[in-house]
């Protein structure tokens, strides 16, 4: 480290990289002693940094020591066996070696041209993935469809809703789009709603169908058919249909077969909406959670949440690829190439909202061939025995209750309000969540079902353990003795 | 290598980590050896690689092999030095440094709460940026606006509009999107031509004001003030103007102070996006291109493309943070936070179409720290002077013309039909450009400039020295003398 950092200097960037490998792998080993949730307050890194930009190089040393002093104390750990958290975004290593590839070769392969190999093995390993999902054959390259990797599901629902829209509006006439109407339920994630904010859908028009414990919380069909009629009835425009394959709260799954046939009837656009539990069908004994997905027009999964893949890699399968170029495609001059022009080829910048794109096939491939299907199947398993184990925790106190289903690696669950409490639970809930949390040695996060706060416990870092289960079960039992504890005295 | 590899492991990840160092280390040593666009044929990777993902686990030395023999060959080496198409997307060390630590974090911030450093440093960085740039104080953080990092300028000219589109929508009534225009150049990029597809504004209601090469192909205001008074004349609605700093054809610079009296004037949205000549405002001397960015609402530049910064770090300023959030806030319980809720911290999933986002800022941070300001102004003014030399290799040979003037680091030029020939040049021009990329020792790019097929010689790679541009000089005037002795035989 006796001389400046040159921009780009291989030996540098060996010596440098060896560091930083070091560097992380450290970080994991201690992963287990940061506060799970960061115990800082806002602004406080303000404090601890200067002004502005220093005019001279400065020492790597001195960044590394800033990241451990500084940054470190400021985050989230996503990856520490205690992130219980919304829900997962798994790391490994194959992941870990994929991003830094990826970002050593840094091309940005926005059409075929661009880089050859980044497109072609998008296609290849999407195929990959549809086959080990059973996904039906429409879903693969070699028909009219095909899949694409997207940052988000954020981008994968807005992109599957503008093709949907302008396949309507084709239809009916531009001028409709206030007769445009979407469907959810109101266990749709919020993405749906930003999506339709985007696409200047009406927010009126945005239906948003009640679910019900009874039917733990998934979708009802029957609610959605007269919904629509009584739409139709009004001479608006049903198009659009958002399911989900575990949803945010729950992770309840929607009955596809059902609402794919409904959706069939009024010509609307079926997406299914599978980002963290569409992952769990690459098991067998998860698979049939997916009938009806034959139905569907598009399906997205995050291979970024449960499948040890680094943030971020959307997967997103259409049926008709011709969809989305027709809302997304330009073709400008200074892009224009022979092979485009031919046609022999897909240029998956039609396919997304940015032009440039990162080589994200490319770690989900060495995932896949890392750690073979098998191991990707245990790793599902593990987190789904994880949660049961945690869910038998609950079930022997009966100070508190499981609120809904386990699914997958979700327990939802509340400490019951002591009996004469003026609080309904509510309170008492979130102010379990603020003391588990504040130990900084779990992080769990919150919804409301049914009206009620309820805690969320997602199984899904890649490091957790019985013992994290287990220690992280005490640690709500024994804060909730404090609490309850506080409020009989 | 004796175990199968484990989802996660420290010393694991160290082993293989410090392998794949080694690996992007020795890429770069041969990076020269690479032909710079790759010679395959669309399908080529489909023969090479299995149907099927593998059930168990494959060895890492094979993935690597596999790199090196079926992926390496089907890259466009954009850190090549030899990289000259489209606009630079440089890396470094330092950049490459940054990812790595941001993917081992792995984080996902999508709001404060869920990893404070990320989104403060976010801020930071931005503001550090900015006052680099002399941007007006209206972009710092103190203010009502601000810096965010979205991932490429198509998103970032996205936000903006909707933002603009909404803003209008409020003021005029929701109904009357058709109203709404939005005005642009014939050399604008193309991401604002979908973005506006995106947003639903009418084709016919995107205005592309023609420019001359008597004007160096910047915006004509006095054509634009024309065009804005026509179409209120017509009851439209103006309410969007998109300019540029270093358009994508030949880097022009538009007239920001006369374009921004004007949307001050009728209350437009007045963005600048300067994806990829902005990084040159980091240099005293050309910060005077900039002049009228205080009239600007917002601001894009992509430190990706020439400021050393992996892919992908798109910069964007806005002088009201909260006309992003009006169009792109939700508010699920499930991430609701005392934090948020309090309004103590800002939460970039308001401010992007995405919610998750990566750790962007730590990497930006590490390449303005471990160079500093003078170093990256240096390798500005590198490139530039790279770029003239260039040109003056061109200006030495009669057969050959610039087509327009050398703005930053880009020449556009072309080689000029023989006397009597029947092709005006375009088809001499193509050939030239699929010649000289067909030799695999230089990747150049073309556009169409008034008409006519004109290439572009973009300098940026961060490894281009002086002896590239010598010897790609060399290949182009060898491969158009064979042209032009095929052409006279």
């Amino acid at each position: 480290m006796d001389s400046d950092l040159k921009p780009m200097d291989a030996e540098q960037l060996r010596e440098y990289g060896h560091q930083m490998v070091d560097f992380i792998a450290d970080y994991y080993n201690n992963i287990e002693s940061f506060p799970v949730l960061s115990q800082v307050k806002p602004g406080y890194l303000r404090e601890l940094l200067p002004d502005s930009a220093p005019t001279s190089p400065e020492k790597f040393e001195d960044v590394l020591n800033d990241i451990r002093e500084k940054i470190i104390p400021g985050l989230a750990h996503w990856q520490s066996p205690g992130f219980f958290a919304y829900y997962p975004s798994n790391s490994s290593t194959a992941g870990f070696l994929g991003e830094m590839v990826m970002s050593g070769f840094n091309v940005v392969g926005f059409s075929w041209i661009a880089s050859p190999a980044a497109t072609e093995l998008e296609v290849i390993v999407l195929d990959w993935l549809a086959k080990i999902l059973k996904l039906p054959t429409q879903f693969l390259s070699s028909g009219q469809g095909g899949g694409v990797i997207q940052g988000t599901s954020s981008e994968a629902v807005l992109v599957v809703l503008l093709a949907a829209r302008d396949k309507a509006l084709r239809n009916i006439g531009r001028n409709s789009v206030s007769k445009l109407v979407v469907y959810a339920s109101d266990q749709t994630h919020s993405s749906l709603q930003k999506a339709c904010q985007i696409a200047g859908i009406y927010t009126e028009n945005v239906r948003v169908i009640k679910t019900s414990s009874s039917s733990n919380y998934s979708f009802d069909p029957d609610l959605l058919r007269e919904k629509i009629l009584e739409d139709v009835s009004f001479g608006l425009h049903p198009f659009f249909l958002c399911s989900t394959f575990g949803t945010t709260s729950s992770a309840a799954v929607d009955p596809f077969d059902a609402l794919g046939k409904i959706c069939r009837e009024h010509r609307m656009w079926f997406h299914i909406d599978a980002a963290y539990a569409g992952n769990a069908c690459i098991c067998p004994e998860y698979r049939h959670y997916l009938e009806g997905v034959e139905e569907a027009d598009s399906f997205g999964m995050n291979a970024h949440k449960w499948l040890l893949t680094t943030f971020d890699c959307s997967l997103l399968w259409v049926k008709h690829g011709s969809d989305l170029i027709k809302s997304l495609s330009t073709n400008p001059e200074y892009l224009k190439n022979k092979a485009s022009q031919a046609g022999q080829v897909v240029d998956f910048k039609d396919w997304q909202i940015p032009l440039g794109r990162r080589f994200r096939s490319l770690k989900l491939w060495m995932v896949l061939r890392l750690y073979g299907v098998e191991t990707l199947q245990n790793h599902i398993r593990n987190h789904v025995g994880l949660a049961h184990r945690f869910l038998q925790h609950v079930n022997s106190d009966p100070r508190f209750e499981v609120v809904a289903r386990q699914m997958f690696s979700l327990v939802c669950f509340r400490l019951r309000p002591p009996p004469l409490s003026q609080d309904n639970g509510d309170k008492l809930n979130s102010d379990l969540l603020h003391a588990v949390n504040g130990t900084g040695k779990a992080f769990v996060s919150h919804t409301v079902l049914s009206g009620r706060f309820v805690l969320r416990l997602a199984i899904g870092a890649t490091l957790t353990e019985d013992r994290h289960v287990d220690n992280t079960w005490r640690l709500i039992r024994d804060q909730a003795g404090l609490l309850l504890g506080t409020q009989l005295a």
